[in-house]
């Protein structure tokens, strides 16, 4: 079996991602990563939706765990009569994809196609438990390559020994612009938005750029305009959980304030990722809102008294007149016009 | 002993605050509260220091710490002979005033009238430490007074049932506008940006609106775009740490940008206090340096893997142009014509 992710930091390691064995799904927990390295494992796909809905995985996480997800209900399925089989894995895919709402569209890509694979190799008399591994695992390495392009994309946008600002945790794009940036011959310095509630910025991706031998600095998610200011920042790049086909994304909460900030400072937004094909505009975002009570807490412990209320929207939204450019595998789009990724047709991506 | 502090919440308190008696100082830690209710106690004046320097209070905690701090170091030098008790107060009113940088200049105006207070005690055979206290209680309520004042006016600038946005802690103003809010039969929602890395606005501030039955929601530093773009914010308000006579202020590090979304959107920002005297311009402020390792941690719990840095700029300096009016005692102004507030002599505040 193929594997990209070679040389990659630990946290996108094909295991520590999400990974089937044995009529399991272990998928590292990244709400206590690197504190604690831990692993959730799951003996059903519901456990794995919980999982994918509790955040245990998130980012480009779900993509892979709603495929090994998808290969575990396929083992849950084994002993049934084909034709429930195929209605089980449908079920399956149902809610493996409607999981968490605003990336939906992409998990059930992945699902659908993991349910027809399936029903492929039922129909030819193979295990589709193996089948749909294979095709997860073939899934992965088919964005790896896709977003190696984009990375090379994004490198050529950032100047040799540049600073780099990121928000959230980019995931794929986080270790393939590393590659690039090595392949080219170019330095570059990572500053990180701890990205609260959960700090995927300060635990997740500063560790992956510190793991690869990257000059990196957390700021907490208030300093932006003082490091803006203080010209510490070059260029801001986030990627997006929604491309629309308008030129909006959405992305975790806090990419709205730096994209305003950046421009009010001159300093270029870079998108990372393709657009989402039936997304017409930002009137299709759907926002997720959280469970609020994760924003009263860190890590467990609690930061105000009893009485305080909080909001926690997962995700802002960014018009296009913020984002100076989306990175996409065929290049650099000004974002009003990303429909044009399309003209060549759509690809089979997620 | 008169005290304006009647009816405030617990964090206002007098005692709360910083307290001499008997020998030593006790202050309530703020680094902590309100997860736990731990008071330090300091038995020397560098001891009073050193819990400023440690941010054991902030905000205008010190204000009365380097004030009981003089009165300790008057009981510490209770055997000895005049002159020297004279040289010794000198002494603990430079390193008191000097506790913090970007603040000097207001705590050296306290520590320096103690030492003047307690050489006319000792000249006049009266205890200097108890004059120390009565003068820094003196200072407390005309703060109080002078904090009303600024409170009133700010409370005219805030529509009935309005939502106001805060950072940091502001400590006085938010008793005294609470307090101008109720006069004036007004109610207001209170959302407060938590403040990383110390979260005085979660642990502190929301403490205070809850405290008083006020409507309190708590958001990430990074959602502030969001509740703004979505139109839950209709004002948005901070104390400083300084505020220049060319209109410049400093204060917690997250009112710059802050500053920078509502200006954005169209929200007016109205900075609390008093003007600096002496400082003439933004180029005057010394921005105080913290230890970076705060910023790598969430109440001792690291945040991520070693070999991460990080910086922590204390305060932010925001231009005036970012600035919808300076409130203070004797009115709002015009953040570039805030000079005028000394047209009628400066007051004895601090």
């Amino acid at each position: 079996m193929t594997r990209m992710d070679e040389g990659m930091p630990f946290l996108l390691q094909y295991e520590h991602v999400a990974w089937y064995e044995d009529g399991a799904v272990t998928i590292l927990d990244r709400r206590c990563y690197p504190i604690e390295t831990r692993f959730v494992t799951c003996r059903s796909y519901t456990e794995v939706a919980d999982a994918i809905r509790d955040m245990v995985t998130q980012s480009a996480g779900p993509y892979t765990a709603v495929g090994m997800g998808m290969a575990l209900a396929a083992y849950e399925a084994r002993n049934l009569p084909d034709a429930e089989k195929v209605a089980f894995l449908k079920k399956a895919s149902y809610e493996l994809g409607h999981s968490r709402p605003t990336q939906a569209n992409r998990y059930i890509q992945i699902t659908d196609r993991c349910a027809k694979v399936a029903q492929a190799a039922i129909a030819a008399g193979e295990d589709p438990v193996q089948a749909i591994v294979a095709d997860t695992v073939d899934s992965l390495n088919r964005r790896y390559a896709s977003m190696q392009e984009v990375g090379d994309h994004l490198a050529d946008l950032i100047p040799d020994g540049g600073a780099v600002l990121t928000q959230c945790y980019g995931e794929t794009i986080i270790g393939t612009l590393i590659r690039a940036m090595k392949k080219k011959g170019k330095t570059f310095r990572a500053y990180c938005a701890e990205t609260r509630p959960y700090m995927q910025g300060a635990r997740l991706t500063a560790s992956c750029f510190a793991d690869s031998g990257i000059d990196t600095t957390l700021l907490t998610d208030n300093m932006i305009a003082y490091a803006m200011s203080s010209g510490l920042i070059d260029v801001f790049t986030s990627a997006a959980d929604t491309v629309c086909c308008d030129g909006t994304i959405a992305n975790k909460v806090g990419s709205l304030q730096i994209a305003i900030l950046a421009q009010h400072y001159g300093i270029p937004y870079y998108v990372t990722g393709k657009p989402d094909q039936g997304k017409e505009t930002g009137k299709d975002i759907v926002v997720e809102m959280r469970d609020p009570s994760q924003v009263l807490n860190f890590m467990g412990l609690k930061t105000t008294v009893p009485g305080v209320k909080a909001i926690y929207p997962a995700f802002d939204v960014v018009p296009p007149h913020l984002i100076s450019g989306i990175v996409t595998d065929r290049g650099v789009f000004v974002p009003e016009a990303i429909k044009d990724y399309f003209r060549d047709g759509n690809k089979n991506f997620y």
